[in-house]
């Protein structure tokens, strides 16, 4: 009987099984950022057990508040580097080298195929887009693996999304999710890996399936997970090549981690892609999706591109195209984070940059606190936001605030606009 | 006998004298930001007086705390900006828009020789560069001043700075004020006008007269105050050309407002400014001054570039020419906020942000927050900032942490060694 590639890569971590359907896995990369890791160092402090497993396996950032607001989160960025300090964790980033982690983390190389994947933050499903098994965890569980290597699971069921189409103009991976949830539901995938494939995940760029598979989790799903191809190979050749003769010979070794053909899923769902269209949230649930053209009262006052669902370079180029040569409306205002460093530059080498000042835009730092009203464009009361973000929960970006998550390119046309509009108009 | 130009201001807009010695002047312009002000408005909302004197003469910003970290500064926000609106206070910026006051507005030109000018901001002493009465108030005055256009002053007396020579190569007019302020001590001016001239203050530029002003306040002066003259007029050209048929008939009329040769002053002070040196701060008052070449314990976490008193343009260019091809310190961290979005497009544009980035500095959007532990950098327990900012109090930029002032130049050279360094060994 064949596999999926969650269940190749329990087999393959396997460590331990202490009771029937509970595996405990071996890691091969432990992600930290600076919220929940210092709660966990400094329990480890506690308990005498200030050690880690291995400090090439651990990934460090500071990203959620950065530069510091206050004395609490300074505390927490200090108690991060001085913990990757203590223990020699090379692979720390810290203020001007940091960015967003689930999309700085796979841009250094750190996400390969076949791994296992822990971090202390629920979109860690995002790195499941290289054929990872990925998944966020308490404090508990970071604990022991930070200290152990090991983390264990219940062996999770796969749900099997068969996604076949081109996306018609307009429409976009962050779409596709979005509808995907409105179908399945906020509780549709719990304690589920969502594996997709098909034609339209086949054709798409590594930063599209990382937004697929950083919104698993809002239908309660444990990872999101495509299936590794040359697509995956060429983000990571510069990092691989010394590793692998070929691209070829690349692609040979990760498609082991694809799931046969006569996987057995807990259940296949059939989308197509090609009568999709360019959708928002409504309300405070993620599975409260509607198409853009659907919004009576759809006035915004904030309209915040980036974080780690949206604000890569591909996100940064459609939402200026549809930018260029126009300015936000009257009443909105707008926030850019390029996710990186490396996006931020990139952006503004193609002159993205330019076109967001011109717009009216506020081009911050690489940040991802306002995605959870931490910093860095935290609503006021009856504020209502358009973003790329993955939350729509009462008051996700500050208390009495309203988000509508959408695409790039509909949070484009919604700053110009003023009220949530269609990117179709736009291209 | 003949009048300061603190005397020609205060006589040029005297409405009332209600009793010796203390005078009601006529304000030019009132200048606000979302932390004083909402108090302001709130009370005058309460009292029934939600009303503005004249829209056209109050400025407003958005820049202390920006984008919104939480929904109490998210809400000082809404505050200031619903109220620009309901008031059509034209010049309100917000969001994309915004930059450090002090470095906004006289940008914006809106502040011209012989104005009065109140905030209710303690570095509001800056605008005096341009040979205006400018200073800042509590909230009361605020408030009368939002609602009347007036403000009471007792008559300052003047100081006078004669500054001759040539600053040394590395040294700048931060040094000049941090020297000056050690000189005459934190309480040396207080209540007193601050007049800056001289050969060395003639041959400043405007970005430079404004960081001497910028700091009056830290020697306890009421205003800075430059006299203008060409470099005025050619700053605020694009603003004025329309009032004026040619340069020179502008700074004929601008000229009335200089001190008259035989103005009387309290006391006048005479430096030579050949003889300085690059210095930077110690302990706790901006007083405790020394040449950089004379700190023995001098380690810095965090280097920061910005704020109303070193955030523009030339500032970011002497800081570029020494960063240039060269890395920050191993523990050091590099926060860049350019003043307004106007000097980080130019900073852009001469390849000066680039420079920054591949230093390893981080580039926040323009915002002022960190200077006063606010935002945007704060500090942890026990770690040193070399800071171009204006105050050194203790926890003033984080509990518990520490402050080094210094030029751009110092900051510069101190990113790059990792502890305070002299800018001359890299000019």
């Amino acid at each position: 009987m064949g596999m999926t590639t969650a269940e190749k890569i329990f087999a393959a971590h396997l460590v331990d099984e202490p009771f029937s359907g509970t595996k405990v896995l071996r890691l091969d990369v432990v992600l930290c950022h600076e919220i929940t890791t210092p709660i966990a160092i400094d329990d480890l402090v506690a308990r005498g057990k200030d050690r880690v497993f291995n400090p090439e396996n651990i990934k460090a950032v500071i990203d959620h508040v950065t530069p510091a607001k206050d004395t609490k989160t300074a505390t927490q960025g200090k108690i991060l580097r001085d913990w990757a300090r203590r223990h020699q964790i090379k692979d720390f980033f810290d203020i001007g080298a940091n960015g967003v982690c689930h999309a700085l983390f796979p841009e250094k190389g750190f996400i390969r195929p076949g791994y296992t994947v822990i971090m202390g933050d629920s979109h860690t499903c995002t790195h499941g887009a290289f054929g990872a098994f990925a998944a966020g965890v308490g404090t508990t569980d970071l604990e022991v693996g930070i200290l152990k290597g090991v983390c264990a699971f219940r062996e999770p069921k796969t749900i099997r999304f068969n996604i076949n189409g081109e996306l018609p103009k307009g429409v976009y991976a962050k779409d596709l999710i979005l509808t995907l949830i409105g179908k399945i539901g906020v509780n549709g995938a719990t304690d589920r890996v969502m594996e997709f494939g098909g034609s339209t995940v086949d054709t798409m760029s590594m930063e599209s399936r990382m937004t697929l598979c950083n919104m698993a989790i809002e239908a309660g799903g444990t990872s999101g997970i495509c299936m590794p191809d040359m697509t995956t190979v060429e983000y990571l050749w510069s990092f691989i090549h010394d590793q692998f003769a070929t691209k070829e010979a690349a692609l040979a070794s990760y498609q082991q981690w694809c799931s046969d053909a006569d996987a057995v899923y807990e259940q296949v769902i059939e989308i197509d892609a090609s009568v999709l269209v360019p959708v928002a949230t409504f309300n405070y649930k993620p599975d409260q999706v509607r198409p853009v053209t659907e919004f009576s009262e759809s006035r915004v006052d904030q309209v915040y591109l980036g974080s780690c669902t949206n604000g890569r370079i591909e996100d940064l180029r459609i939402a200026a195209q549809i930018l260029k040569g126009k300015r936000l409306a009257e009443n909105v205002r707008g926030i850019l984070s390029p996710a990186t460093p490396k996006v931020y530059r990139e952006a503004m080498k193609e002159g993205l940059i330019d076109i967001f000042l011109d717009a009216g835009f506020c081009v911050t730092n690489s940040t991802c606190g306002a995605c959870l009203g931490m910093s860095n464009g935290v609503l006021a009361d009856g504020e209502v936001c358009a973003s790329t973000t993955n939350r729509n929960f009462n008051g996700r970006m500050g208390k009495g605030g309203m988000v509508h998550l959408m695409s790039p390119a509909t949070a484009a046309a919604t700053a110009i606009e003023g009220r949530i509009a269609d990117p179709r108009n736009y291209l």
